[in-house]
C-alpha cells in the first residue's frame, strides 16, 4: 500500500499543514538550489549539454537559469520546453557539487525536484503562487527522502546514485501536486517515475554525475504529465515483489518510512554545503579558513608557515586523500587542496576550485606542507589542525562540528554570502543581488513568473 | 575492458562484415518492427502519450509512424523532434506485444534500437542509405543482446524488464554508429545510456510496459547525441565494480559475451511473434488454432467441448496465469484467453485482443473450461492440449515447437501476412500494401527518406 499511501498523503497535503520550520527549510533549500543552478549555468558541462540538446528543444515555455541574464552572446538558447529546461537546470545545479544534502541518505534533494517543478510552473497556463510552489516542493522532497531512507544504505552501497534514483519519484510527486493530480493519477505518476531508475555511482567524476540530477527531473516531470493524461503504471509500483524498492535494494523498510510522512519532516533535515566539494573535507576547510583570519589578526603571514599537521576522520583520507590534484574536478577529492585554499584565501568557493587555481604556485606551495593523519577517535565532521611557523610559533584549531553540519548549520546570512559569491562569479554582482532578493521572497510572491524574471 | 571493446567493435563494423543471413535477419526485424509500429499507431496507449507530450515537441524532423497516412483528423501531430518520435514509435511498436523476441534473453530487440535509429536518421542533415541504416541496426541489436546475455537470467528474475534496460545501450550504439562517433565517444555514449536503467517488470499489464521501449530509445538517442558533443561518462561503465552489469545483476559474464561479438550473431537468432501476446502463450495458441481446424474437419463444434486440459512449461503460469482477464491488456497475460480465441476463431491477432472480445460470452465460456498444469519436463515452446467433448470424445495436440520459435520460424510470407493484417486493420489495406513494399526494399534504398514517406 506504500505507493497509494504516498499518493494519498501528497495529494491531500495543504500549505497550512506545513510546520513553520519546514516552510523555512523549504525556502532555504530553494534559495540555495537557485544559487547553485545560476552558479553552474556557465560551467562547460552545462553548456555542452545545452549545445548538444538544443536542436531538440520545443516551445520555449521555461527558463534555462542564468542564460537570459548572461552578458555576451553565445547563440545558446535562453529558454526551452519544460522538460529540457528541467534537464539543463538540474545539471547546472549539481555541477559544482555545491548543492544541499539530506545527511541520513546523502541525497541532494532539491535538485531533481526543484528543476522539474520550476520548469513546469513556468509552463503552466495559470499563475503559480510562491506558496503553491513551496507546497509542491516539500511534497516532492518528502517523497524522495522517504523512499531513499527506505532503501538506504544497501541501495547506495551496491552502486546506485541515490539522489537521482529517488529524485525521479520526488520530481513526479512535486509536479503531480502542481498539476493537481487525483490520488490514483498520483500513484500512476509515482510508478512511471519509479520505473526509470537513473544513476550509477560509477559515473562519479564525469559529466554524467550531474546529468543524473537533470535526467531524474525530466523523468519525474514526464511521469506526472503522462499520468495527468490517464497513462497508467502500477498502483503497487514501490512495494510490489518486483517493484522499485525490492528491485533496487536488498533490504527495504518502505512501510515504516511511509508511515512517518507528515510526522517526521525530511525537508527540515536538509543541510547546505559551505564549500563545493565532498562534505568530509569541510571540517579541514572550516578550520583553515578560521586560521587564515587568526594569522591575519596576529600580523603573521601564511607564507611563513613551514608545516601544517592535521588529524581527520579515517573516511576523509579514504575518499579525499588525493595529494596532488591536477584540476578542479580532482581537487574536490583532495583534503590537501581544501586546506590550502582555506589558508591562502580564507575561502573555498567555486573560484578556488578553478583549474588554474588548483595548479597555481601559491596554492600548491601551501598544499605540499600539509600532512593528514587518520584518527578514528574524531567524528566525521571534526578536525584538528596545527600550523607551525618559521619562527617556531604554533597556531592550532579544533573544529568540533564543521560549518554546514546539522549542529552548526549555515545561517541565512552565510547562505546569502554563498549565493552572492557563486552567482556573482558566474553572472556579475548586480544579477546576483537581484536574484537573491527575489528568491528570499518566494513565499510571498503571487506569481512565480515574477521571481523567474530576475534569474 | 568490456565497454571499450564493445565501442571498438561497433565503431569499426562495416556492412561488408555482415554475413548474408545477418543482413536478412536485420531486414526481417526492421520489416516486422515497422508493421508493429504502424499497427500500434492508433492504440489508445500510443495516442495518450502522444497527446500528453505533444506540447513538449521540438522541431518536427521525424515521423510519428502511421499519423501521416491516417484518414480522419484528430489534431495530433504527425511529426516531432527525433527524441519524441523515438518515444512514440517505440511505444507503438510494443503496444500490442507483437514485436520480435531474442529467445535466449526474451529481449524484444528491434523496438528500442529501430525507434531511436529511424528518428535520428530522419533528422540527419545528410541522406542515410538503407545499408548504413541496417549496419547501425545490427550494431545496436548485437550490443543490446550481448549485454542482455551477460546478465541473464538473474537480471530478469529480480524484476527488470530486460528489453528496455539493455535497449538503452543498444539504441546508443546504433545512433552512435549513425553519428560516426569515435571509439572513445562511443564508450561514453554506452555509459550515458547504461546509467539510465529503465523498466521494472511490475509495470507489465499497464501502459508503462511499452513506455519502457520508447523511453529506452530516447535514453540511447540522447546518450549518443551528448557523447557526440564531448559529454563524458565512464569508460568502464559496463564492467566496473559499481558499473551497469554488477549493479543490475547478481551474476554476469560480460567478458565472455563481449568476446563473442562478430563470432556469434544475435541478430540472426531473432524470432517473430505470430500472436500479439507473451511468447510463452504461443504454444497453447498454436495448438488451439490447430485443434480449431481439426474440430471443423471432424464436423464437431467447439461449443460441445466440456473441458480443455493443458500442460505447459512452469513459466507460462508464472507469467500468464491470469484466469479472468478484464480487458485486452490483461488478456495478453492470460494463457486461458489465448487458448480460448485460438479454439473459437482459429486465429489470435490484434482483433482477438480487443477489449470487447476479451469479455464476450463466446470467449469467456471456452476460457472457463480450460485448465493448465505446469510441467517442468516441457520446453518453453512446447505444450500439450486435450479437449474433451460432451459425447466423451477426446482430441489432443502436442506442439513440440510453437510457430515463431527458432525451430519453426515464420516465413517471409507469414511475416508479410502479419504485416498486412495489422497495418491494414489500423490504416487500411492500401497503406499497408505500399508500406510493405517499401520496407522489404530497405537494403536497396539510397535514402531512408524514400522509405519513410510511405509509412
Amino acid at each position: 500500500m506504500a505507493t497509494q499511501r504516498l499518493a494519498s498523503w501528497a495529494t491531500s497535503l495543504q500549505y497550512a499543514d506545513l510546520p513553520p520550520q519546514v516552510k523555512q527549510a523549504a525556502i532555504r533549500s530553494l534559495y540555495n538550489w537557485t544559487g547553485c543552478a545560476l552558479g553552474g549555468s556557465n560551467h562547460q558541462t552545462t553548456t555542452k549539454a545545452l549545445k548538444a540538446l538544443s536542436p531538440f528543444f520545443g516551445k520555449p515555455t521555461s527558463s534555462i537559469l542564468g542564460r537570459a541574464s548572461r552578458t555576451g552572446n553565445d547563440d545558446l538558447p535562453t529558454r526551452a520546453d519544460a522538460s529540457h529546461a528541467a534537464l539543463i537546470n538540474g545539471i547546472a545545479s549539481h555541477v559544482h557539487d555545491y548543492d544541499d544534502t539530506h545527511l541520513e541518505t546523502i541525497i541532494h534533494p532539491t535538485g531533481p525536484v526543484a528543476s522539474a517543478l520550476l520548469a513546469q510552473a513556468e509552463a503552466s497556463t495559470t499563475k503559480v503562487s510562491g506558496e503553491e510552489f513551496l507546497l509542491a516542493l516539500v511534497a516532492g522532497i518528502e517523497a524522495e527522502c522517504k523512499v531513499g531512507l527506505a532503501v538506504w544504505p544497501k541501495h547506495y552501497d551496491v552502486g546506485w546514485h541515490i539522489t537521482s534514483t529517488t529524485g525521479s519519484i520526488g520530481a513526479a510527486v512535486a509536479v503531480g501536486k502542481l498539476l493537481n493530480l487525483s490520488e490514483e493519477q498520483m500513484a500512476h505518476a509515482i510508478g512511471i517515475a519509479a520505473t526509470q531508475v537513473t544513476g550509477l555511482r560509477e559515473m562519479f567524476g564525469s559529466d554524467t554525475k550531474c546529468f543524473h540530477v537533470g535526467r531524474s527531473a525530466q523523468n519525474g516531470l514526464m511521469a506526472a504529465v503522462l499520468a495527468s493524461n490517464g497513462y497508467t503504471s502500477s498502483l503497487q509500483a514501490l512495494e510490489a515483489k518486483r517493484g522499485w524498492a525490492n528491485v533496487v535494494s536488498e533490504k527495504q523498510n518502505l512501510t515504516e518510512q511511509i508511515d512517518s510522512l507528515g510526522k517526521v519532516w525530511e525537508t527540515e533535515k536538509n543541510s547546505f554545503k559551505p564549500f563545493p566539494c565532498g562534505i568530509v573535507v569541510h571540517p579541514i576547510i572550516d578550520g583553515c579558513i578560521q586560521l587564515h583570519h587568526d594569522i591575519k589578526e596576529k600580523g603573521l603571514s601564511v607564507s611563513d608557515i613551514t608545516k601544517i599537521h592535521t588529524r581527520v576522520h579515517p573516511l576523509v583520507l579514504e575518499l579525499t586523500g588525493k595529494k596532488t590534484p591536477k584540476d578542479g574536478l580532482q581537487a574536490k577529492f583532495s583534503v590537501y587542496h581544501g586546506g590550502a585554499v582555506g589558508l591562502a584565501f580564507g575561502k573555498a568557493g567555486p573560484a578556488q576550485y578553478e583549474d588554474e587555481v588548483v595548479t597555481s604556485q601559491p596554492v600548491t606551495s601551501i598544499r605540499d606542507k600539509i600532512d593528514a593523519v587518520a584518527d578514528e577517535k574524531l567524528g566525521a565532521d571534526e578536525a584538528e589542525i596545527v600550523a607551525e611557523f618559521a619562527d617556531g610559533q604554533k597556531l592550532s584549531k579544533h573544529i568540533e562540528h564543521a560549518i554546514g553540519s546539522l549542529e552548526a548549520p549555515m545561517t541565512d546570512k552565510q547562505l546569502e554570502q554563498k549565493f552572492l559569491d557563486q552567482v556573482g562569479q558566474a553572472l556579475g554582482q548586480e544579477v546576483a543581488s537581484q536574484a537573491s532578493k527575489s528568491c528570499w521572497a518566494i513565499a510571498e510572491t503571487r506569481s512565480l513568473g515574477d521571481v523567474v524574471n530576475n534569474l
